[in-house]
């Protein structure tokens, strides 16, 4: 049941979403229409950590232990959460009997991780799963569809092309189904050395927003957006003395300057978005929430941030459940916390 | 976000339903797997009602009279219910706007009232919207699907054939769909002068049960009943003396004896169930949702029960609206009170 007062923040905007999206978006948000989201569609990132705590190679890992690790998530973080997103092929089937009534259902088109693509191989394209689709994950009970899609806006036309056609492909095909589309950006690096490096620092709120902007158009068909913090708080002056992972930086900008590119973020973004964790730590997520928020998110759809200190647990059983009952508990409820002045979707301009 | 105490009971059950449906049907339910849900998709009687509060015909109130009928008792009582239930002719497409976020929507595929058949034309078949069907309620967002079908299991061979093929058909769609499939069984008078007679009210615990006994065949793919309260408790001993109506009537059972035809619909009913209010006061409704639920119901859809007397007000705005917000509200919080002790769904054996 809901409170009278999301009943007339929503009948007070004038949204324009097909009614249909409209009712499946409120199956994903509290009452207020704010996102508290928990991804646990995670494969690849995964078997490597669970792989590191059993002592053997990601590719050992075996199915049964990431369903073991996804059903011990499940039963002890959904219920904090407002929904939840599972791959079909190792969450979904073997964690939705644990799923909470009232506890909003994502379903993921893509295939963990990459193909490496453009020139030297450091572009990369989404590859969708077989035997998947829109319509089977509406059989399914998804109240929402996502795709991750990794995007630069300055890899080369053909992986652009590739990358906007499938994004293309996904929200036609939400339209026809009437599920909401959430669309996943994340960037990564193409002439710079890596991620942590200050060039890339620097250029990461543009690749951002770039990104957000280019699937802003009409003809993606996108309903919500899953992005990346528009900048890297580990590099900026106020957090560069290892605040966050001990490493000294040399900062690329400060905190007054981040805060404006969130509200840029926000600007050249056309519909609501939330904030996802990257597997930064908790501590550096409460932060992005807190300035995501603030700028205009809706809330948060964050995995590793929260749970994943549970996995190196893997091989105890019984140490790994306490930790989740615990700290586990303890990070969704502040994630959820911080995410308190989230902008409720429907008042977000669409 | 729902308690854990609601997640560890739909683990421990093992209930035998297809995924997508469970994920469904856990959107028209509070945290605990009960249904407490707002029945808004009347069309013939609210014309009825309508027409008398105008001084009209019931065929002279306009679609604009319905719509906004509508409209006004969403805005204030869908905020207490946990779903609710739209005609997609004159409630959804009005309404759906002023759905608050989580409250769960089904959609009616049958046409109002009935058309007459069978012996003498006191039988009756139910016929289905025009232009709608499984499909267009899943894509307009619909948690899941009503049918309504009058049905005396003492009728022509040719008219229960009838029926049975419609129930049939919807099924099969809902299935296919992943879409819950909620069967709204109403019983009528073939033989007898009328429903409220002594002769009707002793025969209808029989008709109600044995309706219920021949839709839970797995052929009809039902997941949930909508069922009339299996006893008319205005010819019970302990309320004939006008306790609801100020009508004075000479009984044919007790109340222990209503109980037992309570606890004898449950236990020929395959699947959870809610009652239905078929009009009668909110005083009597009450009573019903007691006894109903202490059977093993899983809580009600109603509408008028909790609505209705706002409808002779509809001349003024102000005073309709202020009924709403008072009364109405009152109602609601009733009959959510008197469900508390409902069976949560999945508790019940499928």
């Amino acid at each position: 049941m809901s409170s009278r007062q999301a009943s007339l923040q929503r009948g007070g905007t004038a949204v324009h979403l097909a009614p249909g999206k409209w009712q499946r978006l409120g199956s994903l948000t509290d009452e207020e229409g704010r996102f508290f989201m928990l991804a646990l569609d995670q494969r690849d990132s995964l078997r490597r950590a669970l792989g590191a705590a059993l002592g053997i190679s990601p590719d050992a890992v075996a199915a049964d232990h990431l369903t073991g690790f996804k059903q011990a998530v499940t039963k002890t973080l959904a219920p904090y959460a407002t929904a939840i997103l599972l791959d079909p092929e190792y969450g979904y089937p073997h964690v939705i009997e644990h799923l909470p009534p009232g506890v909003g259902l994502l379903l993921c088109l893509e295939e963990s991780g990459h193909e490496k693509a453009g020139p030297g191989g450091r572009e990369r394209k989404t590859r969708l799963l077989n035997n998947f689709s829109v319509e089977k994950a509406q059989q399914l009970g998804a109240d929402a569809i996502k795709l991750l899609v990794y995007y630069n806006p300055d890899a080369s036309a053909e992986v652009r092309r590739h990358q906007q056609e499938i994004v293309r492909q996904a929200g036609g095909a939400c339209a026809r189904a009437g599920l909401p589309f959430l669309l996943e950006l994340v960037s990564y690096a193409i002439e710079e050395a890596g991620t942590d490096t200050a060039e890339y620092a620097r250029r990461k709120p543009d690749l951002v927003a770039r990104s957000a902007a280019e699937f802003s158009k009409p003809e993606y068909q996108v309903d919500i957006f899953k992005l990346e913090f528009p900048a890297d708080l580990k590099w900026t002056q106020e957090y560069a003395n290892g605040a966050f992972d001990g490493k000294v930086r040399e900062p690329v900008y400060s905190l007054a300057e981040v805060r404006e590119r969130c509200r840029r973020l926000d600007q050249v973004t056309d519909g609501p978005w939330v904030i996802l964790s990257a597997g930064v730590t908790i501590e550096e997520f409460l932060v992005q929430v807190d300035l995501a928020t603030e700028a205009g998110a809706s809330g948060f759809l964050c995995g590793r941030a929260i749970w994943k200190d549970a996995a190196p647990l893997f091989r105890d059983q019984v140490a790994m459940e306490e930790w989740l009952d615990t700290k586990g508990v303890y990070n969704s409820l502040r994630a959820n916390a911080h995410a308190q002045l989230a902008l409720p979707w429907m008042e977000h301009r669409l």
